[in-house]
């Protein structure tokens, strides 16, 4: 197996030369103070140490271990809690946070990258970063003053950690009808009671305390997702002074076994009148939730963007490595006793299939988070509203496109490596098992496609679709006098109008019938990924172009082509795709239960 | 988990009503003294009885158990040895087996019916018969009278069990570089020395011998794949009364962790001097082993369908009763919480495809099994090579494709769960770590569509292609007048030309450059696969069609809706592939080793 190395190259050239970041960071003023170029720089430098150095080498043995369970206690596997600890001295929790309460105010941009290195290198023990920083976004957003004061700080430092608990046994994607109560009590606190389920980290010995962000229902609260709430609950509670107090009436009842992530914490727990505090207002929960969720989604689609990345390495290096029959043209390596696996053109359609969705999916991850800087940090009002729409529309596709084609990057990563790759210690089985929990949580990809669908698409008339067909329209206008750019603009304009086709007869056809829109969803979805990633190779190529010239490297000339196999073998899953959705909701939904 | 039922009216339908399996039972004279419809109906009822209520029960405990290795010898999970038992007294390994030597002399089209029903009960477990069954073709195909006397009563009883082993460490896919040597001594028999590696069920404690074929090398052998011969290698000598002599001088070193099938042994095994007898011819071992490899390549397919006929099962019962939002079209229990998921279009989707899948793929797997036993027991020269180019140019399609849509049915019934379809209890993520594993052994699914695309079909110069499509051709002709037909055939033509088409470019292709084999070949397998499902759809719709009008029971016209499904939503895809492969090998050769 490889060892896993930050791909740093790939994110300059991304950063720098594909989005001009420092351009987009010096015109933002709340994050011009806080970074830049060499800032960034230095930053991306020692992240890739720290995770590469650190949280890699820890990866496969604590799969191996998992996290023990003894009487509501959880211990992590070896090594998690030093690891931890030099996360937080480092200061790495609080990367992206306010730094009104101690964060250091990076730009989404920049944090997007760490948090790639960081899935990438471990995603069991990175879920514990992230779902810190997710917890630390709604705390800022809609938390009082005082609970920011007492909470963020020590978040942000990552002496405590941050878990979100939303689901229960009968309850997942519908909110709706949880059950865990909230009582209101005279002090201004509400008396959580209830149980909740798959909550990620929601206990462990890493960090000295656990702050929930719970949700639950007030005893007077509306039916549905219109009556749910958010209450933060510690698991030690806080004194004044900011020291710990008496322990919460809650705890972790048992462990999950998974599939993957298994040096992950996956937690039942168990709220026994446990006293937490309403964050943001009263029946208005789900709101608060889905600030942070803006950002988990997209750190989820960033987690199957670090697999598929340390898939990748191993995959390339195994390819180079293994020898085993010869090139069809004649041997390559006459002298051995077979040439390396990387000359049937079968392992490169492989390599080159995850290397389109790698790095296409790093500059989408990257495209969707300088919007969210620009929504979060940009002083135009119009800019920001429009910034606005296009994280709201890409979100879900970023979620559910990054992890979706993760999967099958890990799939193929395994495959190059034949009978070896089933077997545990090589660590790509791993990965494959890692890589599956993303398009299942934080929303299931289904959800995501639906939320894009009917929610950002329909919802808005195509107003938000419009956003992303204007970046695109403009970009083929700029550039059409681009030599290098020329044998793409074509294709892209063709997958453009294609998407926008059948954006417009999804529109029309769900104002007829409410199941057109379910119906057409995840290809949908699945379209406007591989549109989005050919945008993606457009904008590398020309970035790549003027420098190809004098490569001898292999970056530039392999940048273009890798553009060339995206558009010869995966672009065109978009024809198949428009056709499936053009079929409508027909055969979907004819078939009564006792046919299916 | 819904507990595994085998699917019998499904493989009724398949064997009775779509391919009339009696009638071509009846012309086999080699097979019509065994059976009749009777017979087979109660074998696969018997065949259902044990496998739901013998192996499934099985099946998630034994792969938290895992085997163990204790100093060369393999301890089974819990109740193994009991379940092997119960095959053995039923005869069952040797249900597909040579009458002369005990066997049963099944035809393939009813032993593939039961094979499923073991593989989609507890696939670890099932590895075993189907690796003995495998062994026996070989030794039948090719063995001495005095070998097969020997060992074949045995194998086909069960008391003993069989294994194959192939690969080395240093040479899986390519196995002219095997390194294992065979000595030939006074007395006939050969010293066999060597280590294989990944030789699934090479030890345990459920046969009282196990009876390895192994490939080595003579040591006058010449170099490459021409130079490999067999060697029949028991665990225990036998004697010439059959009682069990002295141990060979071979063992288990070790077992692999893996990512599925965790309660089979896959066993690295060192041969230090053992004693084996030649298989066949020496130098002519490779197609000693192809004659093994056509009947466990259908079997790994079958293992894949298997996989997902499991996973469907669980996701529909799931699907009908976990409640979860409401109907797009409005609350369809008002007096409940939610509705039950199956409400929702996606969910649907997701169902629809799994049993286009599984259902379509079951059909193949008859259809190919068919042409197997006209191959094996026609007495007209004429149809035996017919038959002959048939099971050559399907057999790594039926691996590799219903090994590729299992996987991607399993993922699906896994997603069908949610966040439960992750955790193991419920089952349905162990068969995807299960089924995925039949992408990679038996030959890689890449190493199939080399073989589909190199040898069957650019070999014959798109001879054997052509008995394909004039079946399909055949099909559409006969039924141009069918109604029912009517709105499936177009479709069915287009697809047959589109690959038609695709074939004729690439045996163009290939006399130009010899890369373009392995460009096309995988994407190519895919649209062989796709097509071919929709021959069987078109098939199955025939069937159902006139009974249809009476059904209220909802299994025929489930058939056409699904039919309709497949065609609408699925078969699209063949466009998608087809413009990928005219794109030629360009884009995948092009770069060097440091533009990947």
């Amino acid at each position: 197996m490889a060892d896993y190395q930050a791909p740093l190259r790939e994110m300059r050239f991304v950063l720098n030369e594909v989005f001009d970041a420092p351009a987009l960071w010096a015109s933002l003023p709340g994050v011009a103070g806080n970074v830049d170029p060499d800032t960034a720089d230095a930053i991306l430098e020692e992240a890739g140490k720290i995770t590469a150095g650190v949280l890699a080498p820890l990866n496969r043995e604590a799969d191996e271990q998992g996290c023990r369970w003894n009487d509501g206690d959880v211990t992590t596997p070896e090594g998690f809690k030093e690891a931890y600890q030099t996360l937080v001295e480092g200061g790495w929790n609080g990367l992206g946070g306010n730094p009104e309460f101690g964060g250091m105010g990076m730009p989404k941009t920049l944090v997007a990258q760490f948090e790639e290195m960081m899935q990438a290198a471990n995603m069991s023990f990175g879920l514990a970063p992230m779902l810190t920083a997710g917890a630390c976004v709604a705390l800022d957003a809609h938390g009082s003053p005082e609970l920011k004061e007492k909470y963020l700080p020590k978040l942000y430092s990552g002496e405590w950690s941050g878990a979100m608990d939303l689901t229960e046994p009968h309850a997942g994607t519908d909110l709706g009808i949880i059950r865990t109560k909230a009582e209101p009590q005279d002090d201004g606190s509400y008396r959580i009671t209830g149980t909740k389920i798959f909550i990620t980290w929601g206990e462990h010995d890493m960090a000295e305390n656990i702050v929930h962000l719970v949700l639950a229902k007030l005893p007077d609260a509306p039916k549905g997702p219109k009556g749910i709430s958010m209450f933060l609950v510690p698991k030690f509670l806080v004194n004044d002074d900011g020291s710990l107090g008496e322990r919460n009436q809650f705890g972790c009842g048992s462990l999950e076994k998974k599939m993957g992530i298994k040096a992950s914490a996956t937690c039942v727990m168990n709220y026994d009148g446990a006293t937490g505090w309403l964050v943001g207002e009263e029946n208005k929960g789900l709101a608060a939730m889905f600030t942070m969720m803006n950002y988990e989604r997209l750190g989820v689609g960033i987690q199957g963007l670090g697999a598929a990345e340390a898939s990748l390495q191993s995959a390339r290096e195994y390819a180079n490595e293994r020898i085993q029959s010869r090139a069809p043209t004649g041997a390559r390596q006459p002298d051995k006793a077979a040439d390396p696996i990387l000359v049937h053109p079968d392992v490169r359609r492989m390599l080159m299939t995850m290397k389109s969705f790698v790095e296409g999916g790093r500059a989408f991850s990257t495209y969707v988070a300088s919007w969210l800087d620009i929504a979060k940090f940009s002083e135009d009002d119009q800019q920001r509203e429009h910034a606005d729409g296009m994280v709201a529309l890409l979100t879900p596709v970023a979620k559910a496109f990054l992890t979706d084609r993760g999967l099958d990057t890990t799939i193929l990563g395994q495959q190059v490596f034949g009978g070896h790759g089933f077997i545990r210690e090589w660590g790509q089985e791993q990965l494959v098992r890692d890589c599956r929990i993303t398009q299942i949580y934080e929303g299931t990809n289904g959800i995501q496609a639906m939320d894009l669908m009917g929610r950002k698409v329909v919802g808005s008339e195509g107003k938000l679709f419009e956003l992303f067909a204007e970046d695109v329209t403009n970009f083929i206008e700029q550039n059409s006098m681009d030599a290098a750019l020329r044998p793409y603009l074509e294709s892209l304009a063709a997958a453009l109008e294609r998407l926008s086709d059948v954006t417009e007869l999804v529109i029309k056809q769900a104002g007829e019938n409410p199941e057109a829109v379910g119906a057409a969803a995840v290809d949908y979805l699945d379209m406007f990924g591989y549109t989005a990633l050919a945008y993606m190779w457009a904008k590398m190529v020309k970035a790549a172009a003027e420098k190809a010239g004098n490569d001898t490297s292999g970056f530039y000339t392999g940048k273009i082509k890798t553009a060339r196999f995206y558009y010869d073998r995966l672009l065109p899953r978009t024809v198949a795709l428009a056709e499936g959705i053009r079929s409508g909701e027909g055969a979907m939904m004819a078939p009564d239960a006792s046919e299916i």
